[in-house]
């Protein structure tokens, strides 16, 4: 594995700030807070495993101009005075009685007008990664200053990635390739399907991942039931169908894409399924283009799937994808969302062979004026056996 | 690796919900309503990493009486269908507009009498993992239902360990143990540190870890600078003093301790300063009793290295364990939290041998009615040499 260049220039991160305060400003938000890992990560680089430990809240507000202002425990300093801030302040968490509020609201009083609004992300797959109980006495203190919802502030400015973030990605998802095509190595009848899926992240590291922060699968005959349980100790056999999906980490950006295997020989249904979904994801790749709506990307696999005789399965067929293994839109039929050049996407249609039979098939690309540009290497059209 | 067992029968999520109940009832809580991962884990047992998407919200109610009711995007109906719970509710998330929130909403309403009072987690190291807006909106509609803080409820509850879990924690300690043993293999004079936390990760995963939720560490001129950054490609030279840590997960629970390891001979400083955490976890060892208050177990590190002539350094000297990798309660000053018999705990020291170089060494226990029971295999008195 080559060494890929780590982190972002400075000039990266005053470009996405002066994106936010451009939607700051037209949807009138006087600053930002920001609570969660990947917000926190996406305005200052701040990249570590520690959000693992659900212990402290930490705080970023970004005011209507200038820098963002860290507000952090004090064990994250070091790490944080690496990035491009230079106003950190921090209290000794966790600090029962009060965890970072007072300091907290000393800040935003200080960047907000006494009567201005501050945006939080509260919408659609968002949430409040510090105390509700301390949000509410933040509300209380601040007032008459007001909290609104800036879900499309951030939202609007996160789904739209810079070339250096889809060189992240690209990278991330030549991690899982090159996992991918270790499989057949490990899998096959008579292996485990729990030793498979321990191998397959062993496979993730040795190829290059930093971490790998989500595996998923499932394996059964003609086809498999569900895609989020955790492997079990039964044995592949002949007739099952394989199904390893990835969020491996490379510097903080996710690649989420999946492989099906057929364990011997796959049935006609099981062979037929497969090549709808593969015709319904060139589809896809064929006709995506900026200005249609995530809802439109549904549809598109409905109808394909279902004019190749295949019966469409799974809610959402398709996200976007960056610095968490989803994110906005969804590819339901109620996401209206616009797509737009610049957003990286799956493309994840799954159909239905029997109850319970599923095969789900995905593929990560960024949108271009002009259409997808894959960032996984493309599936075979033909499902692979192991044999 | 022998296969442990996995899971609990029903008859341990029976006798948690009666704790919880319990709780509530003490409390005046007419139902709890859970959102976190861990919260959902310890009542339902249901295990996924599918969490890692922050799409979509999960519900889970607890009423004072009878089994809880689970509120779920129709995405995990399967796998929650294989839980102790028998009434499971979906619906098709993420969907814009109502992402739940009425079903959850029709759900509270039948479990909580009008003028009832319904309990939700909002304190110290909580967080709510749903969207604001719809929480926001939850208690409008529920109103004059009241929604107020059950932290106490879930926090004391969840830190009296069963056996069954000290079990689990257990078995995940031994997996770090074994992978810790392999860290001369892969790490020395050359090694770089990047590549040292891949392999760490990778043996951790041979040792039989599920997954490594986390991994984090330092290494530096006699002591390291920091504990929560990613690892860099600067190879580990002699005179360095490289500390991993890891929260690997098996079956749902986490260990989290660290081992300590001198490149080449290490300074006298170095010796002194790991004599002394040494010394100050075995005086812990041997006197840390039910009775004692989370800070009496901070002010006793604090003395203890104070009076080997090492300067105590770090924030948190400790804390709980079990499904999250860290838990309450916090070895700080301010934690007036009374220690119990079957907490599970860390003990961790720190000790600033020099501005940002620090040693931190730590130890999983169980406490019983006399005293600690170690659950990570005891490190080595003498800091271990790689040559």
């Amino acid at each position: 594995m080559a060494d890929p260049a780590r982190g972002f220039p400075h000039s990266e991160f005053e470009t996405r700030v002066a994106r936010l305060q451009s939607a700051m400003s037209a949807a009138g938000q006087d600053a930002l807070l920001l609570t969660s890992a990947a917000d926190i990560f996406y305005v200052t680089g701040f990249l570590t495993r520690f959000w693992e430990s659900p212990a402290r809240p930490w705080f970023v507000v970004v005011p209507a101009s200038g820098t963002p202002i860290a507000v952090i425990p004090a064990i994250g300093a070091d790490l944080m005075g690496q990035s491009w801030l230079t106003d950190i302040r921090t209290w000794d968490a966790p600090f029962p009685g009060d965890d970072g509020v007072s300091l907290l609201c000393d800040t935003l009083s200080g960047s907000v007008p006494a009567t201005g609004t501050i945006g939080i992300p509260m919408g659609l797959e968002t949430h409040l990664r510090m105390p509700l109980g301390d949000y509410l006495r933040a509300t209380q203190t601040l007032a008459p200053r007001s909290f609104v919802d800036a879900t499309d502030t951030v939202q609007r400015t996160r789904e739209i990635k810079s070339e250096a973030e889809i060189a992240k990605i690209r990278a991330a998802c030549a991690v899982a390739d090159a996992a991918f095509a270790k499989v057949p190595e490990f899998a096959g009848p008579g292996a485990r399907l729990d030793h498979v899926f321990r191998d397959f992240q062993i496979a993730l590291l040795h190829s290059g991942a930093d971490w790998v922060s989500y595996t998923a699968g499932g394996a059964g005959q003609g086809g498999y039931g569900d895609v989020i349980s955790p492997a079990g100790p039964k044995p592949l056999q002949n007739g099952d169908v394989l199904m390893l999906d990835t969020g491996a980490v490379l510097d903080g950006y996710f690649c989420d894409f999946d492989r099906n295997y057929a364990i011997g020989a796959p049935s006609d249904a099981v062979k037929r399924a497969h090549a709808a979904l593969f015709a319904a994801t060139d589809t896809a790749l064929s006709e995506l283009r900026p200005g249609m709506r995530a809802c439109d990307v549904h549809a598109l696999f409905d109808r394909e799937l279902t004019r190749l005789g295949a019966k469409p399965g799974g809610g959402r067929l398709g996200h976007g994808l960056g610095i968490t293994l989803t994110e906005w839109p969804s590819f339901t039929p109620n996401d209206q969302t616009t797509l737009r050049a610049g957003m990286v996407l799956t493309l994840e249609p799954g159909v239905e062979i029997a109850p319970s039979k599923i095969l789900v098939h995905e593929e990560n690309i960024v949108l271009r004026d002009n259409g997808p540009e894959l960032l996984s290497t493309r599936a075979p059209a033909d499902l692979p056996i192991l044999r």
